[in-house]
């Protein structure tokens, strides 16, 4: 246990107090300062005020703890000593940085501050000792506009404002032209400006300076923005941002410096190629904001080799040690490199699974850790996101082209507001969000997004460093275009796009298309199925998918699919030529009549499932008999009802009557489920038959047949006993007939609050249960699924629910059900089979609950198939790392 | 603990096995014919075949248990001992019933068969013996009659012909004409069905008739109507029927015998008079089945006054021995009196109310043994069922005048046909089942039925009996009428009704008129204020009201409420004068639109609560904020839009846009409750300040206002913190304005499966919880209410459901989340105040649960919180007995 009164820890060559283990104290950027330190990467000296010291602050109304300035003031002195300067000094004066670093990185979201520590007097000692006096005011008058903006809130516009009006002035485009005296005279413009917002003069202490500047990290913990990100990218259980301190080195003290930043490997591809930019000239900040356009690290290579070398030989040392692709920022102060940050690199999908395969060929890292830790479900999703289809951009209007900086392909109505683009995909449209070049306040509508194209910024602007954390696609950059939010248009100079037309996005190319193009599936590449290889020899969940016909059978055993978790046996009536024979049973007013059109489907029925056992031969097929409500096979609107009336040769006034009839309040909780096959039991009658017949087939050929017929809608043991009962005896009666014996199972979907809290009682009589957690979610929370738009943005904007609930199973709410099901029904019955089958079957965080449950298996979508795999895998080895690890590494693992 | 082997059990003046405590063992009948035996009540001797044996012989498929016959054949060897007589005699032979009885009355549903152990051998010896060759063979053809229908399901109406057709041929009408010599024809033809029907011969051997009418009972226990009457009157638990083989005495040896029922009191209105009817020269069957019209009891005095005073004696004893008003089944046979029968007698709620109070008054039994046993809350309810308003019936077309059978006012469209009335009754129609007679066929069609009218039958007529168990009105008999069930008509010989026609039937005076009449509030009596009383000095869990306004909160106070459970508010927004203000608030766009309207809602709702706030002065008043989803406040047809658009001054579109836009798939999931409230805070803000400022006026005028503030559809503790710090800071507002303090609650409505499982973070923020079971039904079965009437009658007609869960709180499924609710709730917060305000609250065993659970109140509407008083005290008294009785006793009890 670490000192409570221990605020401050220092980094450097001689000196270094933390590791990476207290990411939780220190945050991601403090921990690993202090971990490159220790091996030997030549970080800027500085220390890190603790997360522990951000939140007693804020706790305490902005009052320090008591001993933390004075460990402050030891850590200046440590720097002093490292860097051989002094804090305010004027002949040797110290200049350093205060930067945010939370436990997790929210990039951009966080404000930093360099050159603290300049004044009047040490600007001079830095004019005496650089001999560039440029540099020096360029320093003065980004500190002024940094602490004015950051620390006292003066908006970066005025000295945006205040540096457009003097280069107009002198007759100059860009800022590299503005010499010195006019830096000077800018200096002094931006003092006057601070001076008339804030009404007080610019601070001239260093340690008054430092002191502000630590607090506005502070308090930056709380901005709405940050709050914000947190909640979108489900960030919970930090105490508070730590506060890093560390010497300034410049980038912009001419030719010689400069600054950069690159990942260690391709984050588009995962090639192992040092991928990055860097500006000569410049601080860190140009590169990041996307003012400037840098250039490729490549270049880098020709103009100043032994640093390219060197920084190369440091990224393979950070790589081998953090066992992960690395993001680092580094700056040439006067031809000397130093590294001022490493993280682990962001990455699309097929750049995550390239990286992980190479790694562990590399022998970097081992399987189970490159499938736990270096590829998330959500970069699997992302290889699984659709492409364009081949042709569709034959002949296509280019628009422009940009930097391609997020991977995958959208199409979507312009807007070019994010609240606008938040409100549309409310209202279900899917959008582009298009901006001259995004920031934080941007998050929302980003999130609504389908993708993101911007005129401004690079690789790693705003834009594409969230758009590729949340795989989406985005082009940047892309100067072709002029935007104009007023008109709410955007030009190529040739042609004019409208708020609302729709455009198509390429973030494999970065072409920006005109029109809505046709998209297709995604393909694998070899590492993915080497990757997908490795996750399959460890997964122990059975993962199976929900699928109704042969097609989509095919295609999730294709990805690995162990069978099939819901059929759902009405999406067969749907089709034409059966839903006429449908219609007919439910106008039928006898059950004879009834029995005459059902004998009507059941070939149709039975053809089905013959093709799906064929689709699974060999693995289980849980069929679910007819759940939707009558009506919903029968046409609404006067004039189709005419038509179908005519159709099923009967008067519109009898079909009327019927669409009146089967009129419900509550859809969702009316007749339907079992409570059709209670009440029809002809229904569950033909279709026990279909299954069994077809099976039968199958089985005539000697192929193994399992079907598993699902009772949907249970509430009670006596449902389901009736409806068993009456499987069995028609089951048995074909069987019979047919001299024939078959392996089938019947149980039931879990989707009433009822039958979880009594499935003991409903388990005695089942063969397996399946958590049908979408209808549970409803009826747990009492939202309706497709009313809920209404009001469920309004509850994760203000925190009501943490996430959707409908997207990611409720563990405290839902989940009670869903253990309280599991544990009854296996107490009286230890064969049953337990699955999942909701849309939550094929969520990540929802997976690893349903491994930590017990459950047999999860059941998704073919496309989910694979994520499913991943994330079941990973729910094992994080299992066992957490049952293997010790408390520090447990805090650090769930921080990763 | 009894042999288990034992089988038979003996009763007698000489020998006696049972007593009253072995009802479950002995069925209600045979351990009252023990007791009887016991106490010296001339009861005919026999013996009683146990339940056990029925259960036994059922499961090993008809099958008697080894002891059986053995036991059987002693205890005929005890009545011939106490008889002198011998059965299959053919000098002095024994006549035997056999009649089943199981542990609770069920009148009407099993078979019974009389002078068993004839044949043609014994009624010769009858003849001799009795020198009335009549009887003998009256006797005789009965017998097979009843045997053959019984036993063999040789149908009663193949012998009812062939009595008819022999009418017919020797020229009379009524029965008793025939003579001797016609009814030895009869008792051949008799036979000759017999035979050609069964093709066996009639059995002349009297113990294999014995052996077979023992074996019909047992099956009679699971015959179709036998289920159906258990479940509409919710009997379970039982394990069969025991058989009571008695001596037969005979009504009809001539002038001299005869036979009768009677209740020891008045059981209409309770009066302490014999109340009955008797045939002389008859059989019991001939009074039960209603077939021939009987004397009313008070002629017996005249007709044989030392008879009748004996009797009255008799009723005394048993009263004082039963604790309990009596009916009783007597014979006279040749100038003795035989008590053949005697249970506790159904009776309407006035008249147990009167009973209890004079049984109390006479010291027969103390008040809370009255409380407890004398009067169900069914009665009460009962008491409190519309009559017809004072003038309604003034110059009304009376069709005809039958027997008031079971009290109270019903008005209904004539069916002729159950299946029908219980059709009708799914399609929400309000009927009077009209029939000759009924049977036990009809009882589902009576049971949806609102009252039932017969042109046939008596006072203990199938239809009187079963009506006045249901509190149901009944008029029977009323021969005034000809029913024509081909034409669907009846007809008095003036006015035809036909099928569908309103009637109208006063139960109290047996009037049927045509027409559908006026009903109105009943009145009660002395009895019932004193009676009232009582429980109230019993009751401890405390009963409100749901009442929203004045004018219900004042009638529910005067029946004794102690609060308000649940005030809706938005009823209080649909009046007139105020729905447009309502309306406004919801087509508005913006929040300044959506205030301005609300501001204009608050006097109204403001003035609302003053008057609850006074009728309920110093007791609490819970207000449930506004709850429906605001398209219940729009029109939804065509001309009702334009209508309301032009009332609110906006275009038809712009309303038409607004009622498109709430439209919503599963309302009752949809965006209501607090979701309202969170999305449109300013209403939460309206409805405190309306509720706030209310209570302070009387506040100042020194009163007291306890308002208990309810956040409704709550399912997780950020949706109630949300809202309750909102009323927080609105309340402490206005307190802080008008410097005043006041004593106000915040809580929240249980009506979510999720708010009951994470009760205890809810309960860590509130200072009430409000078990809203309406809701939490719907959620937990995933039933809607207004759509649940399609499949919730073919769910409890086949056993799937017990009673409808809306009516009854399901106690293993709901009940579980009300106790979890109330567990977790009060583990973190002991002052948690917990009530229920569904309807479940008013209903009786849904109360009797609600005290178990420990709850502090419920709550019902004002006509039912008599009923809900008695329900409670009930609940404590039986809590109270059940800690403090012996087994046997409980056993007893249960059955009771």
């Amino acid at each position: 246990m670490a000192n409570p009164d221990k605020y401050v820890y220092r980094f450097g060559r001689f000196n270094t107090d933390g590791n990476r283990k207290m990411k939780h104290l220190l945050g991601g950027k403090g921990a690993n300062l202090a971990e490159m330190s220790k091996i030997g990467i030549p970080v800027p000296p500085g220390f890190t005020i603790s997360t522990e010291a951000c939140r007693s602050t804020i706790k305490n109304s902005m009052k320090w703890p008591e001993e933390l300035f004075g460990q402050v003031m030891e850590g200046v002195k440590h720097i002093e000593t490292e860097m051989g300067l002094k804090l305010g000094d004027d002949k040797n004066p110290l200049l350093i940085s205060v930067r945010s670093g939370a436990a997790v990185s929210m990039p951009g979201m966080m404000d930093t501050i360099l050159n603290l520590g300049i004044n009047d007097k040490v600007v001079e000692a830095v004019i005496k000792k650089t001999g560039n006096e440029r540099f020096a005011y360029d320093s003065y008058r980004r500190f002024i506009d940094m602490f004015g903006d950051v620390v006292m809130g003066v908006g970066h516009d005025y000295f945006e404002e205040a540096i457009g009006k003097l280069k107009k002035e002198v007759g100059v485009e860009d800022d590299i032209e503005l010499n010195a005296s006019h830096l000077r005279e800018l200096t002094d413009r931006y003092k006057a400006i601070y001076r008339k917002v804030t009404g007080h003069m610019f601070p001239d202490d260093p340690v008054e300076q430092l002191k502000f500047a630590i607090n506005a990290v502070f308090k930056s913990w709380n901005s709405a923005r940050a709050i914000k990100y947190r909640q979108i990218s489900n960030i919970h259980g930090l105490i508070g941002t730590a506060v890093n301190v560390q010497a300034m080195v410049f980038g912009n003290m001419g030719e010689k410096s400069g600054t950069g930043v690159c990942f260690t490997r391709n984050p588009s591809t995962g090639e192992s190629k040092l991928y990055g930019e860097f500006l000569l000239d410049a601080q860190g900040e140009d590169v990041v904001a996307g003012i400037r356009t840098p250039s490729h690290i490549a270049e880098l290579q020709s103009r100043n080799p032994a640093i390219y070398k060197e920084l190369v030989g440091y990224t393979r040392k950070l790589e081998a040690h953090y066992k992960n692709m690395q993001d680092i920022e580094f700056t040439i102060q006067d031809g000397s490199l130093f590294i001022l940050q490493t993280r682990n690199g962001k990455r699309t999908g097929a750049a995550a699974v390239k990286v992980a395969v190479d790694l562990v060929n590399e022998g970097v890292l081992t399987k189970n850790e490159a499938i736990r830790d270096l590829v998330d479900p959500g970069h699997i999703e992302q290889l699984l996101h659709p492409q364009f289809k081949e042709d569709a951009l034959n002949g296509s209007k280019v628009l422009g082209t940009g930097l391609p900086a997020s991977p995958g392909a959208a199409v979507g109505k312009v807007v070019f507001d994010s609240k606008k683009a938040e409100e549309a995909a409310k209202e279900g449209e899917t959008v582009i969000l298009v901006r001259i070049e995004t920031s934080p306040e941007d998050v929302g509508g980003m999130s609504s997004a389908e993708g993101i194209l911007t005129s401004r910024g690079g690789m790693t602007s705003h834009a594409a460093v969230v758009a590729r954390g949340w795989g989406k696609p985005c082009v940047a950059g892309c100067s072709d275009i002029v935007i104009n939010y007023k008109t709410k248009s955007f030009t190529n100079g040739e042609i004019t796009v409208k708020e609302g037309d729709w455009i198509s996005l390429n973030g494999n190319t970065g072409k920006v298309i005109l029109g809505k193009k046709e998209l297709s599936k995604p393909e694998f590449s070899k590492e993915y199925r080497v990757f997908m290889d490795w996750v399959s020899d460890i997964e122990v969940m059975k993962v199976r998918t929900n699928a109704e016909t042969p097609e989509d059978a095919e295609l999730a055993r294709s990805y690995g699919a162990k069978g099939i978790g819901l059929a759902r046996t009405e999406h067969m009536f749907f089709k034409p030529g059966r839903v006429n024979f449908m219609r007919k049973m439910i106008i039928a007013n006898t059950k004879e009549e009834r029995v005459v059109a059902l004998n009507n489907l059941l070939p149709f029925q039975k053809q089905d499932f013959i093709e799906i056992f064929e689709a699974m031969e060999g693995l289980p097929v849980t069929i679910r008999l007819l759940d939707p409500p009558l009506h919903e096979f029968l046409p609404q609107e006067k004039d189709e009802i005419e038509k179908v009336a005519s159709e099923l040769g009967v008067t519109t006034d009898i079909l009327e009557n019927k669409v009146n009839q089967l009129k419900e309040f509550n859809p969702m909780l009316g007749h339907r489920g079992c409570r059709l096959g209670i009440t029809y039991p002809e229904i569950t009658e033909m279709q026990t038959k279909a299954i069994i017949e077809a099976a039968l087939e199958l089985v005539k050929e000697g192929k193994t047949v399992l079907p598993e017929i699902m009772i949907p809608l249970v509430g009670s043991v006596e449902e389901f006993e009736h409806q068993r009962a009456l499987v069995d005896k028609t089951a048995r009666e074909i069987l019979a007939e047919h001299g024939e014996k078959l392996d089938y199972k019947i149980g039931t979907m879990i989707e009433i609050p009822r039958a979880a809290i009594l499935a003991d009682q409903i388990a005695e009589k089942a063969d397996f249960f399946s958590f049908g957690t979408n209808d549970l979610t409803q009826l747990t929370y009492g939202f309706s699924r497709d009313d809920a738009v209404k009001f469920l943005p309004t509850y994760i904007e203000r925190g009501i629910l943490k996430q959707d609930p409908f997207q990611v199973l409720d563990e405290e709410g839902v989940g009670q059900f869903v253990q309280a099901g599991t544990r009854l029904g296996r107490m009286v019955n230890e064969n049953l089979k337990v699955g999942i089958c909701g849309e939550h079957g094929g969520d990540p965080e929802s997976i690893n609950f349903a491994y930590n449950t017990g459950l047999d298996y999860v059941s998704c979508s073919p496309f989910r198939v694979p994520v499913a795999h991943l994330a079941s895998a990973q729910a094992v080895l994080r299992k066992d790392r957490e049952e293997n690890t010790d408390e520090d590494e447990k805090v650090n693992s769930l921080l990763a």
